[in-house]
Formats: C-alpha cells, sequence, structure tokens
C-alpha cells in the first residue's frame, strides 16, 4: 500500500475540497458548455486536451446528440414568485428540457413535477435525453406548498446541432500498453456521482505525472454511456494498447471500497485491485461483473471484452442520497476520498511493478549467505527483506508466475514480494522474463 | 417453468390413473406375454413399433434369454385350500419359476418362499432371471400362519425360446439429433418402480407429438438391464444421434424429486435439469453419477459415455415400499407423478429453445431506446421483457454461451432469458450462432 | 493400510530402537567421521554404497565445504573442573566451530554461549557452518551458575579439505522409474530430527528388498541442504527416473501425521499419501508447499521441480522441543515411529499397485453373474469383491482414470478397489492400458 505523510495528505484534501467546490455549482449535461466548463476548470489541475465531435456523428449504434445548453430556468406563481429556481439549484431542472414559456394550471404543471416523497426534503435528479420532453425536479415538501391556480413556466435552454466535449490526459510511459482510467462528468450538482471521481482523477493525473512510468496512462473525462461510446468509437486503434482499466466513480461517500469485476473476472487489473484491497486494513466488498452499472458497459461489452473494473466506494443506486440533491458537498468526506485516492495509486503501484521473472539459478537454491541475503536483513540500503519473500519469489519465478501471482500464493504483500526480488535482481539471481 | 391450468392437469391425472389401472394387474417381466400386453396398452395413448428379437440372441456380453410365460400358480394345503394364489397378485411367484407340481412338507417349502419380516403385511418382488429355480413370495403374516404337513406346489409357467419385446415411439424433429427416454416396464404389479414411468412418458409422448420439435424424441420401453443392452446392440448405428437423455423411473412417489447427473456429469441435459429444479419452487437432491442404478448405468458405461441421467423422485432402494407389495396404486399420487411430468416437460423446453447467439452489435451497447426495449416493458405482445436478462444476452451473446448458460450466469430463470433473447432476435440485435 | 501383526511390529519396533540408541550418542554433522560411523551402522540394516565427494567440488551455485572433525572440547574453570563438557553431549558444541583453546573471562566466554532461556534446561542445537566462529550451547540454569573470574576453552576440532559423505541404497525394481526416499542424518543426538528417519528408512528398505517391485527405490541418507544439492548435482542424469519421492524426516513424535505436498500440488505421490493418510484412521493435516522445510526445498525448485512431498508428524519447528537436547530417546515413541512406517508402506502399496486399466467390454456392462462375480462373494479364494468396486472399475477404466482416481471418486479405499481390479483381470474383463 502506498502511504502518504499526513501533510502531503492534507494538501491533496485542500487541492480536492478546493477543486470539488468550484465544480458543484457547474450546470453540466452529456453536452453543452456546462461539461466544457467543468473541462476548462479541470485543466488548472492537469493538462487536458479537449475534443469536440458534431452532433449527427455515428459512433456504432448510437448517434451523437444534439447540444443542450440553458441559461435560466423558474416557475412562477401568479404572485410572480419564483417557486422554484434554477438559480438556487440545477437539478430543479430535468436534464435536456425543451425551451418552454408558458402559464399552466397547477394539474397540467404536475404532470411535469418530480418528487421524492420518501425523502421530502430532497430534490431528485432526472433527465430525458432521448425524448423530447420538460419537467421540474423539486422536493416533495415544496410541491405540498403549491396551491392551485396557475404558473408561468419558463425554461430558457436550447437543443441545437453542437458537439459533445470531452477531455483526454494522456501521460506517455516507457511502453505504448496503457492503463484507462474513465471518469464520466455529465451530472450537474451530485457531488459523489461523480465530482469525486474528477477530484480523484486529476490528483491522480498529478501524482501519474511526477512518476517515470512503464506503462503510459489515459485519463478520459466523458460523459457517461455516449461518451464511453464515442469515445471507443473515435479511438478504436487506440484500444488494442489498452492492458489494463478503471472506471472511476463514486469515491468519495464513507461506504467500504467496492471492486467490480471486469467481465473477464480474473484479468490482471481484477487480481492487482483484489490485492490491494486484501492488505488495505479496511473491509471491502468484490462484486462478480455484471451488464448494469457504469461505462465498464461499454468497455466490456463482447466485441471490446477490455480488462475494465470499477473501484468504487458503495455502487450506484445502492445509497440513499444517490441522485438527489442530498449528494453534496458534505456527502462526500476528505478522509473517504483519500482513501480512495490512495488505493488507486497503490494498484498503479502493483501494476507498475509487477511482471514476471526467471530464477538464473534455477536448480537448487542459491547460497544466499555467501550474497548477504540470509537472514531478516538484506543488502540494500538496510531495507529489511523478508527470508520467506526470498524463497517465494526464488522458488515460483519459473517464467509461469508474476510477482503478483506469487504473493497471492505466498499470502504476503506485494511490496515484501517487490523487495526480495529487487534485492535478487541486484544480486544477479533474478532476471527479467517478460 | 411449464405451467398447465388445473383443468388441463385433472385431464391429463385423470388419463394416467385410468392407464396406471390397467397396466397394474399384469404380470410382466423381462420377457413374455406381460411385456406385450403391456405395449398393447400403451400403443392406445401413443403409437409404439414393437420389436421382437429372438431368444438366443447375442447382445455384447449377454445373450438374449428364453421367454418365461405363466398362467396360474398355487400353493395348497392338505385341504386342498390355496393358501398362496398368484390369481391375488402376481408379486407371489418368483419371476422366471421354473414349472412345478409337487407335494412337499413345510420345511422344504420355506426353503422356498421369501418374505419380509420387518414388513410382515407386505410381500416382497423376487426374480431369479439366471439361475434354474422356483419360488413363492408371501407376507410374514402368512407364512406364519402356515401350519406343520403336505402342500401342493404348483407353478404352471413355461421357459422356452421366444423373444425379448420392446416397444419405441420415435417422434421425427426438424434434426436428426435425438433425446432419449428410457423406461423400464419389466416389473409385475409394482407401481412406483415403474408403471409411474410408463404413464408419464405416455403423457410426454401426447405432449411432444403436439410440438413442432427441433430434436427428434425417441421413447424406449424396454426391460431393465438385460432390455437397455438388447436395445444398443440392436440400434448402435442410433447412438451417436443421441444429444441428451432421461431414464424415466420413480416418478409417482411423494419424496422429492431427485436427479442422479450423467457420468459427464456437466452435460447439458445435466445443466437443464439442475436449472429447472432450481427454479421449480421445491426442494430436490442432485447427486453425482454412481455405476448402480437403472439403465444409465448401459447408457454410461465407458463405450457409450452418453449424456443420460436420471430424474426421478425417490431413488430405487431408498423407499421402503420399493420392490414391495406397498409400491401400489396408492403409492403413487397424481399430485407427484404430475409434479414429475411437468419437470420433464420443462427440462425439454429448455432443451428445446436453448442454443448459442451472436449479438450482432458487439461494440457497446445497442441503443435500445430507439428499439422500444428500453424500460421495463417489451414491444412483443405487451410481454414484459426484463431489462436485465436483455443486457445480460447481449453482453454473453458472444458464441461461447448458450442460453442456458446465460441464466445460470445471470442468476434467472431460463424463461427470462429466452423471452429477451426472443425480442432481440425481433429487433436484428441477435442471430443464431449454432 | 498395510497392516502388520503385533508380533511383526514388535520386532520392528525391537530393531529400530536399537538402532537409534546406537546412532543417538555420534556426533554428527554436514561432514566428518561422525557422518560416516552413523553409515556404517545402517549398513548393518540395509546394504548402502557410500560417496565421497572431495571439499571444493563444485555443486550448482555451492562449494562442498570443508571437512570438520572434532575429538573433545570443554569449559574448564578456574578450579579445572570441566562446566561444559562435550563427553557429556555433544550439542554442547557449535556445530563447526574451530580449533581454540584460550583462557578468557566469563563476559568474553558469554559471547560464545547459547542458551533456551524460555526452556532452562535445555541444550539448544547451534551451527555454524559458513562462518568461521566457535562457541558452546548450554542449559540455561548452568549458564546461571557460571561465577565470575575466567576459564578454560579448548575445541578439539580440524576443519580442513576433505569430503562430503553421502550414502544410497538403490534397490532394482521392474522398471527404472524410481522412488526417491531422502533421509539427512547430519544432526548430532537429536532424535525426532532425523535418527526418527533413519530408523524408519532402513526398516522401509529392509521391506522393499523383499518385495517383488514395479519402481526401483533409492534411499539417500545424506546431510541436509548441502546434500541433496550435492547428490543432484552429482546425480542429475538419475533425475528424470525419479516418478515420486519423499523426504522422511520427523517421523517418531507423537503429533498427527502431517503431509507437505509436493510443489507441483496434484502429483500421483501427493494423491496417494492424501488416501493413505484419508483411510488411517487417525486424524492428519495435509499442507501446501511452501520453499521453506527440508530438502523438498531442493527438490522442488524450479529447475528440478520433482514430485516429491514430505510426509512428516509434527513439522519442524512446531514442537518445542526442535532442536534441542530434549529432542532425545525418549521424545520418539515406537507407537507412532512404527505409524508412521506403516504410512510408508502403505503409500508405497498404493504406487506399487496403481495403475491405468481397459474396461474390455466397454459398452454395457459384462454379465457379471456367469463369471461368479454377482454378489458379494468373489471366486478368488474367498475374498470378498465388494460389488460396487467391481462397477466403479469397470465404470471408470476408460483409459483416463488410474485405479487411485477411480478410489477417490467412489470413496473407496485403494485395498477395495484394486481386489475388483484383480478380479476383473482374472476374468479378462479389465486388461493394463499403462
Amino acid at each position: 500500500m502506498i502511504n502518504c505523510d499526513k501533510m502531503t495528505i492534507d494538501k491533496i484534501n485542500s487541492q480536492m475540497s478546493e477543486l470539488m467546490s468550484q465544480l458543484y455549482p457547474i450546470c453540466r449535461s452529456i453536452t453543452g458548455n456546462g461539461f466544457r466548463e467543468t473541462l476548462r476548470i479541470l485543466n488548472n489541475y492537469i493538462p487536458l486536451s479537449v475534443h469536440e465531435v458534431p452532433t449527427g456523428t455515428a459512433v456504432y449504434d448510437w448517434t451523437v446528440p444534439k447540444e443542450w445548453n440553458i441559461k435560466d430556468a423558474y416557475v412562477k406563481n401568479s404572485e410572480g414568485k419564483r417557486v422554484i429556481d434554477f438559480r438556487e439549484s440545477n437539478l430543479h431542472v430535468v436534464g435536456y428540457s425543451s425551451h418552454i414559456q408558458e402559464t399552466v394550471s397547477l394539474s397540467e404543471l404536475k404532470q411535469h413535477l418530480h418528487t421524492l416523497p420518501d425523502h421530502p426534503d430532497w430534490i431528485p435528479y432526472r433527465t430525458s435525453y432521448y425524448k423530447d420532453d420538460w419537467g421540474f425536479c423539486l422536493s416533495h415538501n415544496e410541491l405540498m406548498k403549491l396551491e392551485d391556480g396557475f404558473y408561468e413556466v419558463f425554461i430558457d435552454s436550447t437543443i441545437q446541432d453542437g458537439h459533445l466535449t470531452y477531455g483526454e490526459y494522456y501521460i506517455k510511459g516507457k511502453t505504448s500498453k496503457e492503463v484507462l482510467l474513465s471518469c464520466h462528468a455529465c451530472h450537474p450538482s451530485l457531488c459523489n456521482d461523480n465530482i469525486s471521481g474528477l477530484a480523484l482523477v486529476s490528483m491522480l493525473g498529478q501524482y501519474l505525472s511526477s512518476l517515470s512510468l512503464n506503462y503510459s496512462y489515459r485519463i478520459i473525462i466523458i460523459p457517461g454511456t455516449i461518451g464511453a461510446i464515442t469515445w471507443l468509437a473515435q479511438n478504436e486503434s487506440a484500444v488494442p494498447n489498452i492492458s489494463h482499466g478503471l472506471v472511476v466513480t463514486c469515491v468519495g461517500d464513507p461506504g467500504k471500497s467496492t471492486y467490480k469485476r471486469s467481465r473477464i473476472g480474473n484479468a490482471e487489473i481484477d487480481q492487482a485491485v483484489e490485492h490491494v484491497l486484501k492488505y488495505s486494513g479496511n473491509s471491502y466488498n468484490i462484486v462478480d461483473y455484471s451488464p448494469y452499472g457504469y461505462d465498464e458497459r461499454q468497455y466490456c461489452s463482447p466485441g471490446f471484452n477490455l480488462p475494465v473494473g470499477c473501484l468504487q466506494r458503495t455502487p450506484h443506486g445502492q445509497y440513499p442520497e444517490y441522485h438527489t440533491s442530498a449528494d453534496n458537498l458534505d456527502f462526500v468526506q476528505m478522509e473517504y476520498l483519500s482513501d480512495s485516492l490512495l488505493k488507486y495509486m497503490s494498484v498503479i503501484n502493483v501494476l507498475e511493478n509487477n511482471g514476471c521473472y526467471l530464477n538464473t539459478n534455477p536448480k537448487c537454491e542459491p547460497q544466499l549467505g555467501k550474497r548477504g541475503l540470509y537472514g531478516l536483513v538484506g543488502g540494500q540500503n538496510d531495507k529489511v527483506i523478508d527470508q520467506m519473500a526470498i524463497l517465494w519469489v526464488l522458488n515460483l519465478s519459473d517464467g509461469q508466475h508474476s510477482l503478483l501471482d506469487i504473493a497471492d500464493r505466498a499470502g504476503m504483500e506485494f511490496s515484501l514480494i517487490l523487495d526480495a526480488a529487487d534485492a535478487l535482481i541486484k544480486k544477479d539471481l533474478l532476471i527479467k522474463h517478460f
């Protein structure tokens, strides 16, 4: 596990907190200026290349939709008072609502209102991407207060040919084999889903750019579903390079870490995440792949079947605040968000350092004593090398076991095995196999 | 699961009940006129072709035995009273008893008497196919009543060159690949073992003949062991066509359904039966193959190793009434027999509809909304299509998973997966792979 | 399981007891005259060829060390009294201590003394093979008694060019495929580790020499680690013949039998030992391979990966007496040592008799009745042949299941399956496949 000192974590948390406060008020959707503004802010943290894909572009079975933008929206009562006001919360307007200015009776209005009777204080989040409609969301308590009469409905939105926008940060490593980190950014003021993910990948991008990397890394900031589909359609030639991937979402709530396996189920990314969680010291859940969730649905469609899992905290739909105004800046707690970040860093640490080695002296054990490798203290910088780790690495480095395989077989944490391998490499007792 | 309405079930039960009453009194054995009479009655329900194989015919390691027929048999006491009377129950005579007419002392007679001291009211069932002998079976209570003295023993039987008889109903489907349903009919007045099986296959044959079938079906009514061996020896060219098979026996007792797997263990028939039992709503047992039991022993001998299991209720030998006069018309209850029939129908439904499909749009998910497949209500006849079933079928239809595999992986009943597949086929999102 | 009558066991126990008493007092090490004397005594039980490998011989990554011999050693107090006396226990001297004769202060002396404070009556066992040093071991109580002052230290040892000695008993069987039994003999007065092993292989060697064997057997008596490495280096051409192997160590303590699997994990030797333990009637432990332990570390190094496990009682290091003076003649009990011997004999019995057969009549069951194989009593010497065992052997003898596989699949003891196979072979219903 990656361990950062408290000062470093405090600094990271303060950056993530600042970033989330900036991103929270923006009205995002799968297209439009809110998405662009989000990328502009993120660009202050990680250098993003921004891509604009025109409305109408065919992307597999789908078509890039028209662009939606909104300036203002309200429902005014007969006294001219805004009883529902977009300026107070962008959740008040159903996403992709069409332009409207009309006066309607309360009963007509109610056909277009959405509430959560079980959580009467919360505003739900609703969209209507592919059906021409309009609507407002509000708390059930507010709905109850509406009196009979006529209301002015105004939504100052446009749905026009435009673009689907996405951002990409590509960090070149020693090889072109890459790790995909996919983060959806199509939700308005919802914090865990998925401003938390945006904050995490921003810090992770900074961290990666500071390292000497074996893999190349690609962080993509996309709208959910249509964005993943568009990215795959526009970047199909990059797909064969994807060696591992994670969908980054819902990473800041207080629930325990949950890993949803890739469709492959036992890919190296699955093994790496499960190893990290096992040694994290926290309880966690592992769930098998299912074809419902976030953008792993596209990456794991049978035509791609990529080794992409989802490392999150509480899965979408399994916490009551999900897709409501209660998923706000208070719901995400820095302690959990930075814990998620550390786990992502640990996973990357495993991926970067995993490999398959050959014992150069495969017949019998080598004489460790004459090389200073016998006993518990190894030769490198007074680092304590675990003797059992050395024996396991020697015994299983036959070209068929990666270091991570060895760690799992030995029941030891990856870092112990890695230290042992490093010590053995220095003594020419181990060489890289592939 | 196949669901029949109560009226249909009542009608079926009434037919099965009528059929069992006709079959019960007949004195059957592995050869002879009782077996022929049984086939004649069954022919009123399903059209049987009758085969006669001559005594002495070599069938693998065996030889078709001489034919046994019996007209009457008794033991009379010194007063001329029938104290054991074949006319009261054909179980009274040991099967394949040779002709005898003699006067013997009680102690001599007892050498040839069989009883069940633990069930003093029941008559056991005994045979002596391959050893020239004679004997009587009676209740232990009746044995206790026999007084010292001399008894006239008479068995009016013949053991002569003749034939082994079996019946066959072949139902042609679209392909020559076939499903074998094997039912032994060599027992005299024993109801669960196996008049229940005869009743079940009669109704199943009628049901199959009403369907448009992909597989061909072969129902064989044979004597146990020697009949299966004879059938295999005489029909070896048909064997490669057998894709699936079930031995139909002991299907009407109140015990829970028990499936004995084929020797292969994970054949499609094993998967199909286990799936049906899992979703039956009843508790059930699955047992691994063992080389003891009924005619699966022959079908699963290593030279054939056919995918033939045995779907029964309480396995042979595991209920006290087994092979006694207590396995009578009361022991079989229509509620359990028709439940078994419905399970056989469900298994056939799975086999008929199982298949391997290809997602025609394997890269990313197709847009379900524009095809009316989004949300819980599908487009066909207002049938509700489960959304998760659609996603599972799309995700796993990669040419490597059958619909039954998908159902098992998704943890959903086959019918839901099948409905989803049908809806997707209609929208050209799925095509048959094989 | 092999069953010996009590008289035979008593005789064996008496021989093993006598042998252990002779071997116990000898000061053994990885080289030297104590090892030679040990082989000389063992040669009275099994004919050993003795091999001498010169100091300096390269053996893979190692070099055969100089030879150590010792005549006497003591620590005398100022009154000239031996307060530590090699003549009382050879454990008192650290193995491979260099020659010394010096007078030292108590505090200087203490730098070279080893005790076990947790077991104040016991003398520990220590060595310093690869570091030029000297030292004494004593009980903590004795250490406490040493008064301030000066002590005369004397170790009359030599470390000179010489040889590493090992013994070998090769028993030729019908084939050159061989079973390796490896036993280390480098410890001085330690009884369970490994005089018990020496006693066991001596009796086992006698037993094997009395049999008509399919495999050849090679018992090697070697120093631990360097001896196994030397043997492998000097006998590499013999390695491909090794079909199975066991490291024989710690076989006489009261702990339950423990089998440490080979690195392969599911080799035939693993299957055989686990089968024997399962039917032994005693509780037992099975542990997976790990690269720490005895000479299986060398045989299971990745360049060899031999099917060699370790059948022991309590594993090394897991009993408090391990490597102390408490591992003495009382610690090993004949009841447990002979139990271990019987288990080794049973394992060999399985290996010798295991094989893969073909049912000569694979289509349907053969007619057992006409061959006297029907019913529970078979035809050979009134031996009871289990009917289910006959059916299992027939059903699974398809060239893909060994008799041991069949026993495991049937859940029956190997001997029952073997008897059934023998009966079937006699009736030409089974032939050897390989």
